[in-house]
């Protein structure tokens, strides 16, 4: 079966920071036509980072789409100061958690939201981490506090609902499977 | 610690059918000025729905944003024709894969991107599948295939990059969890 649909159009709706915003026309596999609103998003990494004593570190920090603090694993834009995805993975766990993993393996890639963003994600497991030792300044406007719980504590409060994000969700899943 | 910003103005920059789209100035914790990108989303549900062999359901269907199929597990927005949460399930169900379920089950819920979207997604279980006597109309411009995958070819499939879809992932490592 066909399902491709063809851009009749594209409209640029917003040029941002972060996002840019696009409207398309497109004509669908039975001829008609629809539009498609499409957030376009660099690509992101997040990272299960476990201590050697199997503890999961997470972040605490405020989100302004939700306005409230919500709970992560270390994650962020793969950007113009990053070789490639590995890079971003060394650079975020030193900006953000001061820690350098000695070891590191990608585990699976993801689109967060398929239906109207092109943002794609990889997540990554780091373990045997180090302090660093030449810390990397953190991105202006970015407060977090570092959180490290147990796998046990970590399922509880994704069924408690202190953990409501989707990679971090994921990641946690992961890592019960993992010792399966 | 204190990490709320206070939103100082809000710029709509966009009104669309799916996303609406907005610029926020904010003060930050220690006093300086940021901006925030935020895409606004209705709520959304996806359904983890296993028939009576055991067997996942999956959609492929053709997803702007990337310019591909994809394979998904049921999904939808949760819309004014929708009570709530748990009749866009059933509606979901109906118009998509034309099975109706007598369990239902929540999950988890989570935010897909909190990044620069406040979309919040919750999970569903549906099983004991009976398939629907009254066929809704699906949405207009929606081409599906339904698969029916095993755990284990599920389970390959997101090893070898065939399923990318953040939450078919966590359904799927969900349903491996059932399991342990």
């Amino acid at each position: 079966m066909d399902f491709e649909e063809h851009v009749v159009k594209s409209q640029p709706i917003y040029d941002g920071a972060i996002i840019n915003v696009e409207k398309q026309t497109v004509r669908l596999p039975n001829g008609q036509t629809a539009y498609r609103e499409i957030v376009h998003h660099s690509g992101a990494i997040g990272v299960l980072a476990i201590t050697r004593d199997n503890k999961i570190i997470l972040e605490r920090q405020w989100r302004a789409p939700v306005k409230a603090t919500t709970i992560e694993i270390p994650a962020g834009k793969v950007d113009q100061r990053d070789a490639d995805f590995h890079h971003a993975v060394i650079r975020e766990l030193n900006e953000e958690i001061r820690y350098t993993p000695k070891h590191v393996e990608e585990l699976c890639g993801f689109y967060s939201s398929v239906g109207f963003s092109d943002e794609y994600m990889k997540l990554y497991l780091a373990t045997d981490l180090e302090p660093v030792k030449d810390k990397l300044p953190r991105d202006k406007g970015e407060f977090l506090e570092i959180l490290e719980k147990t796998q046990a504590q970590a399922v509880s409060m994704i069924k408690n609902g202190e953990i409501q994000d989707a990679k971090t969700i994921m990641a946690i899943q992961h890592w019960q499977l993992m010792q399966k």
